[in-house]
């Protein structure tokens, strides 16, 4: 409860290991972290449950000792496996209502929302945060939906209280324009990992929310 | 714990959507359960995994009304899910002494063995029944580990006292050979949910796994 209420949702990276150039998740992640990385997810999807669950534990010691929070993509079972923070869960993934149900009050649940009625069914089933997109079409993701805009985004935004992590093709081009729309932060896959140096990738980003979010506190003072 | 100790493992039924000829997996193992299966596994590994629990969810319906225990392959969130009796992991999956404090005690936890030490290390990690195999070769898990043959199923049933079903590549040519080895039970894929007609199939197997358990009687009074 007291680790929900805390989070800092500015920067939030997911692994991906075809896009991370042969370098380690925990390799990736220590240089994200470093950077500025406030969230980190853990997606894998073809690999034996064995080194999922093997590659979690990793990141879970990693995340551990610097304070961040390790949410596992779908797999509740890796989650549990590894005390994971919490879970991400996409709309072909376990229904949120029955994970949450689960995985009890405490750990974190977050649902992929890309519309406004997914968005407040998520709320309805107990979501904690949402990720919102895809904003933007990507590459890393061919089987998404199509891309909501900043639009989509600002929707949803306008209906929903819950922290909110705008997701799908963000890189350090767009992020201002998208913390514009009201995200609590921004959720990279590709900007991050396959960045020749992660840390400083990470930085940037970072910046770029960290003063969008202070714009949009000077604002509403 | 009452369900762990009462479980019958004469006939121990695998899902296999490629191999089902386009009948749904609840029409395959009603009809399975119908011909003597005393076992049914749910094992899927490519779909998503709200797929995964709807399907799991029509099969726990079904064996619950027909007092069949349910065991779900690899997949520990899917069967907290559906509130499967148990998982059964193979040696890619989930490690057992983790799986085992995640299920907790009541749960039926089985594990995949092809060798003597792969045995012995589930005994340990607490498993409740060993599938032992692959015993031959077989075109259903082409990345399975080479076929241990009945000698191999002889060797682990001499060390082990937990129930052992035999599985890989067992039909009714060589059902009767591989129950003399000893084991509780035989595990069949294709030699079911392949079939033609299913129930009788079933049927079948079922009459020559109780012949050979008569048999085994009858020699040890
Ligand atoms: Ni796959």
């Amino acid at each position: 409860m007291a680790l929900r209420q805390a989070v800092d949702w500015s920067l939030y990276v997911v692994t991906d290991a075809g896009l991370s150039r042969g370098r380690s998740h925990v390799a990736v992640i220590e240089a994200a972290i470093t950077g500025g990385a406030t969230v980190v997810q853990y997606r894998e999807k073809h690999a034996p449950t064995r080194q999922m669950v093997a590659e979690a534990q990793v990141l879970r010691e990693l995340t551990r000792r610097t304070g961040v929070p390790l949410i596992v993509n779908d797999r509740l079972d890796v989650a549990l496996a590894v005390d994971a923070d919490g879970v991400h869960l996409g709309q072909d993934d376990m229904p949120a209502a029955l994970a949450r149900r689960l995985i009890g009050p405490d750990k974190i649940l977050g649902i992929s929302a890309s519309t406004l009625a997914e968005a407040l069914q998520a709320v309805q089933d107990g979501a904690d945060y949402l990720g919102v997109g895809p904003i933007f079409a990507t590459p890393t993701k061919p089987d998404a939906a199509p891309p909501i805009g900043i639009d989509g985004l600002r929707l949803i935004r306008q209906h929903v209280s819950l922290p909110i992590v705008a997701i799908g093709g963000i890189n350090a081009t767009n992020a201002a324009e998208v913390m514009a729309a009201g995200p609590d932060g921004i959720a990279v896959v590709s900007a991050v990992v396959a960045a020749e140096d992660i840390a400083v990738a990470a930085q940037e980003l970072r910046a770029m929310v960290n003063a969008s979010r202070q714009r949009r506190e000077a604002a509403s003072n």
